[in-house]
């Protein structure tokens, strides 16, 4: 059976202006990678209504599953919440169930739950909560979209608080062999290697260093035996 | 009149499985705001052929530029030249300009330009070369999409190529303050600033350190008497 597939949606202005650079995907790339679940596409959007609802419509009736980062708080541009529900046509509103946990939270700081905190109560009809142990206010899944903060460790946790919920596939096994040579003179047999284990991605990703020519060729693949008989052949060809 | 738009395509499996963190987005997305075109999306595909295809033409029809960075080696997974053909129904060939560039290039380095390396001379019809001071294989422009090298290094060096020739716009002014206070209380005084400066993108960057909330405030426009207006509304609403 093939592993599920998923793809990744990160909003916010600061990533397309050079603001911040983003290392959510990284991350949510490594995760995925260990859980059996194929990450085929990550989009980054602005902070505009049109652009973040039809990459979630494309995206979600394309993959198992959607991830999104950023947008979720109390801010008036912290729109990702109401265009997921205008996404899926759910209605949107202050939820009981989140609004009791950021009273909770807030309470224990000696922190006022005005209007604007307000807002990161607000999740669609029909979502479920995604727990946020780092600073309370929650994630949500709707569908097969699953709705997450931008900032990097309420990202992780939330990304701790969902994955052990969803089905994951054969981990994908990957061995690296660091050739030095030239990458036109490891393509010819990496070529007739990949011919030949049609079941595994072979990739070369070439360095320059010390003016030394070479590349890290990586062989993924499922099946254990076919990446190890695969890294033998290529060693003999090099060695 | 507005800037000039931009999308960006990073290509590479290495991404997508976690291995590689891509750095190419961000250094792209800072040229491009100095340079005053809007970088309006980015989307990060594996090596798959209809993938690359299909968002070359969905982006190269919606945006003013695309930038496209991996997938242009002489491996049997670099791909992406004879993809960006097939988007635009033009023939690809070994072009003879290019063959020279390589052929000089491996000449001084006493190399073989042998059939892999070849392929990097692979250039659709109709376009024009991108120079590449630091290994020779030159990028290219087709229409509206600029194809260039995943290799940071090599990649920084084409974007350097390319720009100069380039229409921008006004260059976005962005200021930054920061402020100790929890973004919920920062959400409404900023809420109200950005209806008072409806010309203004005002975004909340929230951070935690040391046990102190805070967030840093940017405020960006194209007008700098309004955006330093702005900061100034800012500060008086919390000093």
């Amino acid at each position: 059976m093939p592993n599920p597939t998923a793809a990744m949606l990160v909003i916010g202005d600061e990533i397309l202006s050079g603001r911040t650079r983003d290392s959510n995907m990284h991350h949510l790339a490594g995760q995925l990678t260990q859980k059996g679940i194929d990450l085929r596409e990550v989009r980054v959007v602005a902070d505009e209504r049109s652009d973040i609802i039809d990459a979630v419509q494309a995206l979600s009736g394309r993959y198992d599953h959607v991830f999104t980062s950023g947008g979720i708080g109390p801010t008036h541009d912290d729109i990702t919440a109401d265009c997921i529900a205008a996404a899926f046509e759910a209605s949107i509103d202050v939820r009981e169930d989140a609004r009791a946990i950021l009273a909770a939270h807030y309470e224990r700081a000696g922190t006022e739950l005005n209007t604007a905190r307000l807002r990161m109560a607000r999740i669609p009809a029909g979502a479920a909560l995604i727990d946020n142990p780092v600073s309370a206010a929650p994630g949500f899944t709707l569908k097969n979209v699953h709705v997450m903060a931008g900032v990097p460790s309420v990202f992780q946790a939330m990304v701790e608080s969902v994955l052990p919920g969803l089905t994951g596939g054969a981990a994908l096994i990957s061995k690296t062999m660091r050739i030095d040579r030239g990458e036109g003179d490891i393509a010819g047999p990496l070529g007739a290697l990949a011919v030949a284990f049609p079941d595994l991605s072979m990739g070369s990703y070439p360095f320059q260093k010390d003016g030394v020519y070479g590349a890290h060729v990586v062989i993924r693949g499922t099946d254990a035996a076919q990446v190890d008989a695969a890294m033998a052949q290529l060693d003999a060809a090099f060695s």
